[in-house]
């Protein structure tokens, strides 16, 4: 079997246990579609990690060598999905770092996972924490999506919405959320928490250039009761339609297809 | 030099980059103070983490590999800090555990560090996300640490008060907060966010035992402006002053050093 990690660039599977992306979750990752060998929407990618390493502190990744690994691992594999994980690095005790640390990345190819039917789709009892200062980040602190994901029944309930602590819908709890209306589509912001995933900017990007009326809002739980229709969308299922919600079918909204159809003739 | 690394009781430095302690902060930590040799307050110590291992359904750690891990690393050593992280342990990818993971053990001594003098007391910017899933456990995602000990300036503002995101004063960001008035104490409840610390819960003993009256309250910054004055706990620290808050000189309170007795009495 050919390689599927790389640790700073060599292959290897472990790192060192001091490493502050175990010790505190300091730091941030990306789960990358690849096909035939390429990295998909790879800008979006390095742009949101980018984007979070200013945000923590960290040094901008160095695009070329994100693709160059990504890439690598990617060769000769008709699809795949690749984890690309950048930490703060090793150093010493104590949550406040030194300055001098050296981040560490791993990346690491996965099996391309079976397909998906539409979702049914269920919610969470598990709140999602409201910080300013962390929101939207693809960040390592992912306790609130695991206990979230416990409570998934794989068929019965493939994904859960996520509500923040103020009750407000906010994602799922490895996607984001989009309601559709008649006239328009709305998405919740992320800016108290949530994740602002690569595929929600993308549909971001495919509504303003189709001119299909799209809002992020401080969604509310009334507007999920009047949608008529719902979907989810992250890099790997692209926009996944929800098959039922809260014991409600939905339909189909010919949108959906009309976004992603522009989304997946993006690089 | 001695081995000052267990990991799953082996001499080691290393371990898996798939480890859901680092892809997702799935674990619980310990800092543990020994003396002579001796974990202080082992039972203390194992009853949080077994607390929080029961609410991440994580296995209950085993009390007596516990302490031999620790003695081991501890022996012959006058003073240190021996940190135990528990995680998850390695699984396939995604958020939700299949159930047949094995945790994880990475158990390291650090060098004991200097005494600090009565603090200089500042206010963090970032504030505590409140979740009530999380709340009180000493888990691995502590982003919000990290960024706020960012702020410190040792010397001029040793640690920070964190504020829920609601507004209220829960803790510092690597201690819990005691404020001191004329006939009782009080300390911020931990339910919504914050850390249940061992020495925290040491202090709320030694008051019941020597009928110090404290009381566990939604703290309020007014309950601060009255404060006689201020003092903060850890294990490391034990109990310690508060010199200055927000530019104002803090008494010293004659309970501190009854409160610390008590406690140091304690095995």
């Amino acid at each position: 079997m050919s390689n599927t990690m790389l640790i700073d660039g060599q292959p290897s599977r472990q790192l060192q246990a001091d490493d502050r992306g175990l010790l505190y979750g300091d730091g941030l990752f990306e789960t990358i579609r690849c096909e035939r060998g390429k990295a998909r929407w790879l800008t979006h990618h390095w742009q949101r990690l980018s984007a979070g390493a200013a945000r923590l502190h960290l040094p901008t990744p160095d695009l070329a060598m994100l693709d160059r690994e990504v890439t690598q691992l990617a060769a000769g594999v008709e699809r795949c999905l690749i984890k690309v994980v950048l930490t703060r690095g090793v150093g010493p005790r104590g949550y406040r770092p030194t300055g001098a640390e050296r981040p560490t990345r791993v990346v690491v190819r996965h099996d391309w996972p079976g397909p998906m039917p539409p979702l049914q789709l269920g919610r969470s009892t598990v709140p999602l924490g409201e910080n300013p200062r962390l929101a939207g980040m693809k960040h390592l602190n992912r306790l609130e999506q695991v206990l979230a994901q416990m409570e998934l029944q794989p068929g019965l309930v493939d994904e859960v919405i996520m509500f923040a602590s103020s009750g407000l819908p906010v994602c799922g709890s490895m996607s984001n959320l989009f309601v559709c209306q008649e006239h328009e589509l709305l998405t919740p912001a992320v800016n108290l928490c949530g994740v602002a995933g690569v595929m929600r900017t993308l549909v971001l990007e495919a509504a303003a250039a189709l001119t299909i009326p799209l809002r992020i809002v401080s969604l509310r739980e009334a507007d999920l009761a009047r949608a008529t229709g719902l979907f989810m969308s992250n890099v790997r299922w692209g926009l996944m339609p929800v098959a039922e919600y809260a014991g409600r079918r939905m339909q189909m909204d010919p949108r959906v297809q009309r976004l992603w159809s522009w989304i997946d003739a993006q690089v």
